[in-house]
């Protein structure tokens, strides 16, 4: 089979590879519906993030269960399931507290930018679907595997409460679910932070009552501006340098919360200015093993539609292009589909 | 009137001043029945926190009330109160939130080491006692003002509930009372980190079930094997320093909380390390206004006996002594009496 190879730099190549087998008794094999590209495939797509070797890439999915191992209990050959990008066994007291994402058997899911992956810990990473999707709303499905569960997670760790008033640093696809996310939980008032005339329509269409173009003290003062000099209950940094966390700290009332899910890069807090402005921090790899189900319950009774983020749909054969569209921000979020026919292949192994 | 005034490093000298006077309708200006010395006021003392200029020194307080501004109208003359070292409005939304130590109008208190003191916003900053208190529950009264308060938030912030691991980093008073609140809060189980007999003994009395004395690495291993390998639910940080705030991020479980409340110096926190630990960070001055009915009441009702971290009790005009002794850990608190009378005092203003 094909499957997306990152090499370097902005050199990523779609090259033969063995199909994946069962190693141990927890795997499943999938044959891939939809996956995609990441904002945090970016970071080594760019370069900034050195890779050692040649990485098969890809770590959001669903599909349909080809194959599982001899332990696996939960799914079998020919649900429709999905996966978080954080692999878990969740029976561990850290996935049984709910962060399935701190598991003592933590693996990242990778290769999933392929025809098949294979998946290991099924049972504690995979949830199926109560039957097989629509086409429609497999983008949406594909969505809470991690993109749709980062933003969940960013809002949920901003302590997101009916009737708050949240900010939204970053108008990536998280960014903008996380707009959905804060919706859905109930805020009253959601400040967008976007210069993108596409981005901050989604973001409005999300949910977002305000759209904030500046950055920096300017936009520190606007977010003041907008809360009568108090600052957001909430704020959600889905970015991950100094200036977006800064953005985020800074915009934050005494006592709120910021839910930071962008992958830090080469960000330094400084604990003595952190410690004066009161602020709640939390965040981390999202735990979206926990929020699976219920997501995937909302896409199913169409109560959000977090497929939207799909700007660009592209055959897997043009992975390279997905992830030049997502880098030159052309695309908010690049899907690609390992074969037309997936549905099909679906009913066949049903 | 004699009061404590910080020159320079270990240069506190004990001299005149002018009694406080009424400047703002919202002054009030009471009699100090009994002061101390902070942990944080050995930061200045040391050298490490320089000061622009000779300071009026003490934050914490409790006493009779003297005189009061024309708006003041929820304490009166004779009354016993309760202050916290934050001086805040107790009406503006950050207030209202609960943070009053992020009042739009804050300020810090000073100059309580002295027999006479001014506290601005009296209305917004002092709580009166239901009746004059008995001379023996005076220092735990006094407790409540910061070093109870701020173990208490520590405790609070550390998100600290009915059968919680909680680790407590640091033994100074309020590290000790921070073992306190948690025992209050329904803490299981209560890990003490100490090497000093003396403060180990008064966590024990406090509520702590275990003492860790290692530190750094093996501390951090000691606490993972009490905890099963995951780490506590819960850590207070009640230090400052970039080595006690490792210690309380490695500690701590995925999912799990740090409240943090000793003003950091120099510590700086890399965001990528702190992401990929799943903690929750959460501290600040404590709002200790929020706290102080119900830490009076504790203290009332005789159900706990904080008071127990004064080990060295002063007359005011030793309090040079006080500061000595605190800074070589011979004591870990000192009481400053400015009379031996107050009580008489207080009963002669009611």
């Amino acid at each position: 089979m094909r499957v997306a190879v990152l090499h370097g730099p902005r050199d990523v190549r779609f090259e033969e590879r063995d199909e994946p087998k069962i190693m141990k008794p927890t795997d499943t094999i999938i044959r891939v519906s939809s996956a995609c590209v990441c904002g945090s495939d970016l970071w080594p797509y760019r370069g900034i993030q050195p890779i050692a070797q040649p990485t098969p890439m890809g770590h959001e999915y669903c599909g349909i269960v080809e194959e599982v191992g001899s332990a696996v209990k939960t799914v079998k050959p020919g649900q429709f399931v999905v996966g978080s990008f954080c692999i878990s066994d969740n029976t561990c007291p850290n996935c049984r507290a709910g962060y399935q994402s701190g598991c003592q058997n933590l693996e990242f899911m990778t290769g999933a930018q392929a025809p098949m992956a294979r998946v290991p810990f099924a049972d504690g990473t995979l949830v199926a679907t109560p039957e097989l999707p629509s086409d429609d709303i497999i983008p949406s499905l594909l969505t809470t595997s991690d993109v749709l569960g980062t933003g969940w997670f960013a809002a949920d760790a901003a302590n997101v409460k009916p009737g708050a008033t949240v900010a939204v640093v970053g108008d990536g696809a998280v960014g903008l679910l996380g707009v959905l996310s804060a919706k859905q939980m109930g805020a009253e008032r959601i400040i967008a932070m976007s210069r993108h005339q596409t981005r901050q329509k989604l973001a409005k269409e999300f949910g977002a009552t305000d759209i904030v173009t500046e950055r920096g003290d300017d936009g520190v003062a606007r977010i003041k501006e907008l809360t009568k000099g108090i600052g957001a209950d909430s704020v959600l940094e889905c970015v991950g340098t100094q200036e977006s966390m800064m953005q985020a700290v800074r915009s934050t009332r005494p006592g709120g919360s910021i839910g930071y899910v962008g992958v830090p890069h080469g960000v330094q807090l400084n604990a003595e200015q952190l410690f004066f402005t009161l602020v709640r921090l939390h965040g981390g790899p999202a735990p979206v093993r926990r929020y699976l189900p219920e997501l995937i319950k909302l896409v199913f009774d169409r109560k959000i539609n977090p497929g939207k983020v799909f700007d660009l749909t592209l055959p897997l054969d043009q992975v390279a292009e997905g992830y030049r569209a997502m880098d030159e921000r052309r695309a908010i979020k690049a899907l690609l589909r390992p074969s037309a026919n997936a549905k099909q292949g679906a009913r066949d192994a049903a």
